[in-house]
């Protein structure tokens, strides 16, 4: 079964000592230095998952034999001092030594990413009448020479006495702590139990998830989990009161093995990299526990289940199922549902036996974020026709109401992430979120997060930027910059033209940040992308952009999104603003929703199965829609009526003015 | 919540180190030797759980301070070298080195223990009606853009149309394995499901179990265990067939830890005690696994079930659960049956998934052993009055038929396995097993195991020589040694009297093998407890021990018993021959019949239930039964017909010769 590579010449082997760590490794020569790096577990940043693209893997080959297939983006000078782009670097024949320059652990808070303030998330069900865990007091009778039973069907006739449940099911990690628990408690205890849990329509007897002392202070929590590409955010909630009491968020530290899910799927395949991606997965999510634990007094068993919402790439990654199909034609995850779960299976530091439920995905790219978000924002229960959407690296969209759901997801690029752009960032400190450009001078007014020095453009000063360099007539509707317009911030580099928004210097900046012609154009394929899937999703049930009552804005971009300047560059239909409505992050909310209440439980998976996923790659009329989105705001200006009024305002303006 | 040890003194710490190995830790002082070497994991034997009795955990103190307790069996010569009892032995100030002899690792197998040929075991239900694991071909369509339904959803619907299953479950290892395999095997395979699963009245969807492509040969294992005290036996199965393709078996390797269950429950309390009986456990199953699988050319995911039988201390140690009530009055083990276990959970070497399953118990001393004894007897199942018996350390014994159930055990010691015992021995080789004892001469002839030189007595060595030394008049219905028989193999040693049945020479025996007068007074108590066992539960239930209609034998030592000379020393009811049959090792085969058969699964769930447990310390009758059976063979002796005729015979014989 297994080819006998007897025959085979021996590949020969080199040894890498990688410093200052001192790690050293053998490996076939050939091997990359990155993948030597992350057999030996190093820390080597590989944002573009070691294609060559990013040159952030940088590590400085202080001697020995190297071949170099690419140098990205390194000047001579740097060459020579040895420095080489991990990924791109093999090795050669003897031993190396590799030096791995140190790395400053981003500390930093995703910027304004969602953290709630206690209490602020709606409780969206009557979680008191059908709650997921709930508590129980027992008194027992002590064992006696007359009445032999067992510990554990002794806890079970007392709760079949005392509180009529009949039957409850308990894990080896709970049962070893039994006999213990009992007698400390001196048969006074309180019970924690999982509620009402189902294998599909098979009901199961509640669980067992912890026993301790009634003469201890009760308490029973949960957490529930937004796990993003790029960041990720913690909810601890109070089983009692169904309250969130705190929040934490960090950046996924995965983003290290790539930026995006298709750079880590590619890191997947790399030896043992689909174990360290699910690895950061764990370990960002049990630095949010240890923090929410650590700030609150609980201890790690006093946590008695999680919810988990993600795209369909982050839960494979985290279950350590194998993501490749997910990015190869005809894009197919191993699972929309995953198994039952508990804490001590994914290594998550919890009471072990706490469940983990991980909302169920409707295909590849419509994960279970958005499962979580049409639950949160109410649209699988309204009669009103609804859009709701999450913009991200992808579009992901959901047309319905509450008799039928259909969704989609176009590959919109990271431009809105601030990828692909040349002076475009995550919005972090530094980054211009604001952008004004004045009608007759043509000059920019800006604001920075934190009124940082301008470090770079985020998302949301994209759009902005876009749109005032649009209806200044700076760019035109095909998105070309006026070469020949009347200020010095527009010039040409390189022969591309772009628009210096902020001059090195100016308020503290360190550099000029423009905003080139391709970047234009990059923002112009990102925002056509969306753009068309909300015409393919309606064309596809016969309803027209118009038909739709209400459009929900879900997921962490949207929260900073400015409807009008999204409409003026054709991002969002150019509709009433008044249908726009922003929910904020609706994976955080879904999570929530369905870490405390089982009703919500039973919505989510019949939405996600009732879920209708329409592939937009098989979708004839997409490319068309898509090319005549290409254009600012559109190339059929009757969708833009509020546009096309203000293009002829100005008009007016510079006719009056001019 | 926790003490704050702030104002306690610090204890002083030492430091101890390990040789040859090396190894090094600092304990406080006070510590013992065995203690230290526990936590530094050396190989320490400590038959009597570190209780100073047995002196087998010797070690030599090479250099520091320590403080011996005890010197137990040691000559001044061997102290003055520096032998300690290691467990007797207490680290004092300052550095300490100690060395640990190299231990001759017990390679010998436990001889004759029921190691069935291949297909001897019966088949004892139709387990084709209602197998366990069930192997379904598949052809599967494969994903494309116009049906990109997930991997998992996939194979269930495939399931669904072309063999009727409407739901399956999985577990995460095998849905990690999902995508490569489908797509590896070309979407042709092969799906081993267990097949019908339950949590109390509920039945669950069946669970996959493993995917694999259906060009490959197709083989679905299960392992039967008898996880004895001292004995492992391990049965392989083959679903397909539902015949046993092969066995392996081995001694416990917690036998380092305590020979009997209450030493290992004492051994458990030390630091990482119960970890390493569990460890113990698990390796001794894994060493037949993998013996198994290497004979047997399989891999460890071919072994899709295990079912686990043995007493309740076995298996709460087998599941790491704290076992020391059992111990304590009133004697409760932490569950009788076990929850739904799969091998990743245990860590043994099977496929993760494999679902273990533990026959259940009745009461602190009877066991799944007992439970698997009743179900492959067939006495739940029977109208006749049925006693079923299982003797060893505790005898185990069950009254009833299809109606009802009673159960007891009576702790009989060590004696019958050869401890307490100056010259017993377990049943290995050179252990005298058969004796005859000459009328005139008074001289024996015996056989041993293997035809070896003599070692030492087993079991049923010692129920013969106990029964021919009552016979010929050498020892008196009270145990006494007639210090005057007519015989120098009669001598008296430190004032006790003892029977060399052995001499040093004699067929090459190293040592004297003899029987003293304390032996037999062990011998008695053993015996007296156990015929006490039977006179209590008949009594208990309005029936006399005549009334039986059959007596079934089973466990390990049963094999090997002779009825006619255990009912001469009153071990059995002096009942007819006919009525006693051996079944051999009911415990395995009690085990293989759950592996097998669905209806059988249900059966032992129903009779651990219906069993009712008679707690003997807590019943007045015991006590006075058992100061009557104190006598060869009962101070009643009309209930020994056969056994006064044999006196009645010998008088007469001795009256003509004389």
């Amino acid at each position: 079964m297994s080819d006998t590579s007897a025959t085979k010449p021996r590949t020969a082997m080199v040894t890498i000592t990688f410093t200052p760590s001192g790690e050293t490794i053998e490996v076939p020569r050939g091997t990359s230095l990155l993948d030597a790096a992350i057999l030996c577990e190093l820390d080597v940043p590989a944002p573009c998952a070691g294609q060559g693209r990013c040159g952030r893997c940088r590590v400085r080959v202080t001697s020995g034999e190297v071949e170099r297939r690419s140098n990205a983006g390194m000047s001579t000078a740097e060459i020579l001092e040895g420095w080489a782009v991990a990924c791109q670097t093999y090795a050669g024949a003897g031993a190396i030594e590799v030096e791995v320059p140190e790395r400053r652990k981003e500390k930093v808070r995703p910027h304004g990413h969602a953290i709630a303030e206690p209490e602020s998330l709606p409780i969206v069900c009557d979680y008191l009448q059908n709650p997921a865990v709930k508590l129980f007091e027992l008194e027992i009778e002590p064992p006696s020479l007359d009445d032999q039973t067992s510990d554990f069907d002794r806890l079970r006739r007392a709760l079949s006495q005392q509180h009529g449940i009949e039957e409850i099911r308990a894990e080896l990690p709970q049962l070893k702590r039994l006999g213990p628990a009992l007698r400390h408690a001196n048969w006074n205890v309180t019970v924690a139990l999982e509620m009402r849990d189902w294998v599909y329509e098979t009901y199961l007897p509640p669980r067992l998830l912890r026993v301790y002392p009634t003469a201890f202070l009760q308490r029973s929590m949960g957490v529930a989990v937004d796990l993003g590409t790029t960041s990720v955010v913690a909810y601890l909630v109070d089983f009692v009161t169904g309250r969130v009491i705190d929040s934490a968020s960090a950046y996924n530290g995965q983003i290290a093995c790539g930026d995006d899910v298709i750079s880590r799927i590619i890191y997947s395949k790399r030896k043992h990299g689909l174990e360290r991606l699910q690895h950061l997965a764990v370990e960002t999510i049990n630095d949010l526990l240890e923090e929410l634990q650590q700030r609150n007094d609980i201890e790690p068993r006093e946590i008695h289940e999680l919810a988990i919402a993600g795209n369909t790439t982050m839960t494979h990654l985290l279950l350590g199922l194998e993501p490749r199909s997910l990015r190869e034609e005809p894009y197919i995850p191993t699972i929309a549902s995953a198994p039952k779960l508990i804490a001590n299976e994914l290594g998550l530091n919890a009471n072990p036996v706490a469940r983990v439920h991980i909302l169920p995905s409707v295909g590849a790219y419509v994960g279970g974020d958005i499962t979580a978000g049409v639950i949160s924002s109410g649209m699988y229960a309204t009669e009103k026709l609804t859009l709701f959407i999450d913009i991200g690296t992808n579009g992901e969209m959901v047309l319905g109401n509450k008799d039928w759901l259909l969704s989609c997801a176009c590959s919109a690029g990271p431009a809105f992430e601030g990828g692909g752009v040349r002076n475009g960032m995550r919005a972090s400190q530094g980054a211009i979120e604001d952008v004004f450009i004045d009608d007759v001078t043509l000059e920019p007014v800006f604001r920075t997060i934190d009124d940082a020095p301008a470090v770079g453009i985020c998302g949301s000063g994209l759009i902005d930027l876009l749109g005032e360099l649009f209806l200044t007539g700076i760019v035109d509707k095909s998105g070309h910059i006026d070469r020949n317009a009347p200020t010095e911030r527009v010039r040409v580099l390189d022969g591309v033209p772009e628009y210096v928004v902020c001059r090195a210097g100016e308020g503290g900046a360190e550099k000029d940040i423009a905003l080139t012609e391709s970047d234009v154009s990059s923002l112009l394929r990102a925002k056509a992308a969306i753009y068309a899937g909300f015409e393919v999703l309606c064309a596809s049930v016969g309803v027209d952009l118009a038909d739709v009552e209400q459009i929900l804005i879900g997921g962490a971009f949207g929260q900073y999104l400015n409807v009008e300047k999204a409409i003026r560059i054709g991002l969002l239909p150019d509709q009433p603003v008044e249908r726009f409505h922003f929910l904020g992050n609706t994976s955080a909310l879904g999570a929530f929703a369905t870490l405390l209440c089982i009703s919500v439980r039973h919505n989510v998976a019949d939405v996600a199965s009732k879920m209708t996923y329409l592939e937009l790659s098989a979708d004839n009329t997409f490319m068309d829609e898509y090319t005549s989105a290409l254009f600012l705001p559109h190339t059929d200006l009757t969708g833009f009526p509020s546009v096309r009024a203000a293009l002829a305002a100005r008009a007016d303006g510079n006719g009056n003015g001019g």
